[in-house]
């Protein structure tokens, strides 16, 4: 079976940076998981000590705590700053900056929309920046109904895909006297995006690669799924299911930006050993 | 023939409000028409002695003055001041809104973009509020190669569809970190593109009665075209051809914000004569 690589694919800055500083903070605790791949997390454990600890509460007092690059709540930052020995700040940098606009819009007096899903920790740290109460939407249909204000700001999830913020974009400019819009999807899930796009146009099979609560890694395989009916998230080579690839000559691969290069690589050797 | 009118149609709050100011000021002179009708401007001209003079620099001195509804340009303002012997101001207050946002916009330093006709004399007054070079579109097309900075404001000619306004909006969404929107679509205007929008999908045919260079009035052509092929703009029943009416049963009828009733009742009054 052949294989294409999406020409940009998996790890984007912001987890390589959490990465190295795990990596250098040996016996680290991170406040959730560092990166929403469950494989790398074994591996910064079994390598490098780093565990893994839920809820604030819980963490030894005087403990080395890496924020997560999904960013935490403040009130959970201001109570680690209180207990932590040491806090090493893995927020990815483009994470910090909804949190940022959030804090300053809701002081100025907008009311704070966050397009994203609110179960995810990204969102979660991102309104609790908010000092009024956000509304946070997954589709225009949600804001049906909703009490809008004449003065709304506006931002994403940074791993959503821009047509769907556009459409929540459109839906507020039309009732809203101003809207503030903070285009806060980072460019590294817009670049896997756009290849994804295009090699999934020109292939038989797609395979993503990624952990399954990874918010990236699902828009990868909805834009997939829209041009390639075979398309599969998969964690690992483990999951991969040689009948989907039966009669397909070309197989497409892609991953999430919190998927490393080494599960990447075994993903592709097992495709390969395919006959089609 | 049988003839519907739309909901809404006809003149706006802010013509009313300027015929109202002209008519109350007999001799005055308006510096451009006043609105967009050139039968109303002759009524104007007739019943109450009110003249057009197209450029500040040949009123005489000491005039009465009337600022037409679309506004006038900035430096224009600062000669009538010093020149007029009075100046009314007739400018729609939905206009003076993007003026203000443009001054005040372009002072904290973001890009200025007005969607809108860059030859009507509301869009020369508006860009005449920025104090940094604006940019003026018609459609999204006109912004590849544009150079965009990081921070735009982007307002709306007050009559324009809000369609087109979106798609405006979502490009530059795309590419600048933010996008500051104003709304500055009239209401009139949008409440009179629906009814007209709504009609012409019931209708054998669509009369839109207004002037020629009305922004509003080319919108409802454009809106009714695109459900009525047979759609025709006309400034009064003398431009009415019975031929149009042939085997038709329907026949629609709407007004730009700048056609007065007085109009609009002798085109419908003709129609009706018409046996379809």
């Amino acid at each position: 079976m052949k294989v294409k690589l999406a020409d940009k694919h998996g790890f984007c800055f912001g987890v390589k940076r959490a990465i190295k500083l795990a990596e250098s903070h040996q016996g680290g605790i991170t406040l959730g998981p560092l990166i929403h791949n469950k494989k790398e997390i074994e591996r910064l454990k079994n390598d490098f000590g780093v565990t893994v600890e839920e809820s604030v509460e819980n963490l030894p007092r005087g403990s080395e705590v890496i924020i997560r690059t999904h960013g935490i709540p403040k009130d959970d930052l201001a109570k680690l700053t209180q207990s932590a020995e040491k806090i090493i700040d893995a927020t990815c940098p483009f994470v910090t900056k909804p949190q940022k606009i959030c804090e300053i819009m809701s002081q100025e007096g907008y009311q704070i929309i966050i397009f994203g899903d609110i179960n995810h920790p990204e969102v979660q740290g991102v309104m609790s920046y908010s000092s009024s109460e956000p509304i946070v939407v997954m589709s225009p249909k949600e804001l049906f109904g909703a009490k809008l204000k004449e003065k709304v700001a506006l931002v994403s999830q940074t791993t959503k895909k821009i047509e769907d913020f556009l459409g929540v974009a459109s839906f507020l400019v039309q009732r809203c006297a101003e809207v503030r819009i903070f285009n806060t999807i980072c460019n590294a899930t817009f670049d896997n995006q756009e290849a994804a796009r295009h090699l999934s146009q020109e292939v038989d099979i797609m395979i993503i690669a990624g952990g399954k609560n990874s918010s990236n890694t699902k828009q990868l395989l909805s834009i997939c799924l829209e041009h390639c009916q075979d398309s599969y998230l998969i964690e690992d080579e483990s999951e991969l299911d040689p009948q989907w690839f039966t009669n397909k000559k070309t197989c497409g691969v892609t991953a999430g930006a919190s998927t490393p290069e080494w599960i990447i690589e075994r993903v592709v050797r097992t495709i390969e050993g395919y006959k089609g």
